[in-house]
């Protein structure tokens, strides 16, 4: 059976998050239905990163096995085309060897987060960020993020319901960027983890938040942390800004 | 009777146009029913430009007449409250002596025209850009477009029901620039002039598309001006990937 490694794109406002259930509707369980378009019968495809309801993916990686042989670009095609109802794409598509595997062959996960500071309401990408009106010390949030890279017990950041068996994870980076928009301004936090706990980017970027809004000072980013305790935790923001940016693999299979 | 300068941010998708109309939804029309209910009277704002319906803002202007006197940053945030079901922000509000006029004291309309090359379809940007599945030759795009620049007879390039006087108007600027993105190419046009005609700036992208798309020689752009007939243009584009973009004055009144 060809296997192929499929690159998406997604809004993902209208589903119930990435994992296929039952009754909800969901990424995963709308491009299974897409490939049984294709070959009728059961699919189970695996992807990198198992985003929740309402995070959005840039580059969420996934393979499929198939029992015919596709040519990528004709695999791709029929994809968006059954696809055409939803906002999911596959923006790119290649065959891999039987060995590859999107989830265990990934090396590391980019996050992107994208919070919009200003009064005036969010227009066109209303949705796509997370908005709040007050305004921000990108130092601030630069010192208290600087406490949580590396290897920590991150039990403050992670929900209560995350299924990890160790809230031990190593943070590699969080960058944040500001970029002046249409009166205000708008902060790109970059985290990038080999894998990350259960709600970990919302965690932190709510925390952050609340650094940059001056309620926080930035060592009580470190106080939370050795807390160890999902109560000490700051607010956890909302989904709309969040994005499954990019996977790493040993090669690139898209290259 | 203080005089309000207001720059405007919209979705034009909802929109039947920024002119208010009787029975439908327009920009003019809600943004005069967000003054009315700080004000309750009828209201007539005037608009630097008239988009059509569909046609975005980044950087509308309009000017309001108010009895009371407002401080910009309340009148603002109370507009944006009263605004907050559409996708209408006011960004921007000064006080402004009563001979300035949001249309007559304009010097010139910037309109930006985003269109998307890329087979998969738009994820992100659904409805914020027009969207091609084939390549584009970005040169002859640039050849054609400067065979427009300086003063012409556009008769070619606007509608029929456009009600200007004179067909003649005088073309500033077509900047056209391209912007990687994932698996495809977003084109940026950005047209300058003192003022356009009815369906100006679509009738010129859409030609300039088909010169990009190769079944249009940049020459053949001139013969179509030439000939001053509607017939022979080129398909006129879509709204969703225009917007207007900027208003210039003799001295920005947001400065």
């Amino acid at each position: 059976m060809p296997r192929y490694a499929l690159k998406i794109e997604y809004n993902g406002a209208p589903f119930s998050g990435w994992q296929r259930q039952k009754e909800e509707t969901t990424v995963q369980g709308e491009v299974e239905a897409a490939l049984a378009k294709l070959e009728p019968r059961a699919h189970t495809i695996a992807a990198a990163g198992r985003t929740d309801a309402g995070v959005h993916a840039l580059g969420q990686v996934a393979h499929a096995d198939m029992e015919q042989n596709w040519t990528p670009f004709r695999l791709s095609e029929a994809l968006n085309y059954h696809l055409r109802d939803h906002p999911i794409a596959i923006v790119a598509c290649v065959e891999v060897n039987e060995a590859w595997h999107a989830r265990f062959s990934a090396l590391e996960r980019h996050y992107l987060f994208r919070l919009l500071s200003r009064r005036a309401p969010a227009v066109h990408d209303k949705g796509l960020v997370w908005q709040v009106k007050n305004k921000l010390d990108i130092n601030a949030m630069r010192e208290g993020a600087a406490h949580l890279i590396g290897k920590h017990d991150f039990t403050t950041f992670r929900s209560t319901i995350c299924q990890a068996e160790s809230p031990v994870k190593t943070l590699d980076e969080i960058t944040i960027t500001e970029h002046p928009v249409a009166a205000g301004i708008e902060y790109h936090f970059h985290l990038r983890a080999r894998s990350f706990l259960h709600n970990q980017v919302r965690s932190v970027v709510g925390t952050l938040e609340r650094v940059g809004a001056g309620s926080w000072t930035p060592s009580d980013v470190t106080t939370a942390l050795a807390a160890r305790n999902r109560a000490a935790c700051g607010p956890v923001c909302p989904p709309q800004g969040l994005y499954l940016k990019h996977v790493l693999y040993p090669e690139n299979p898209f290259a």
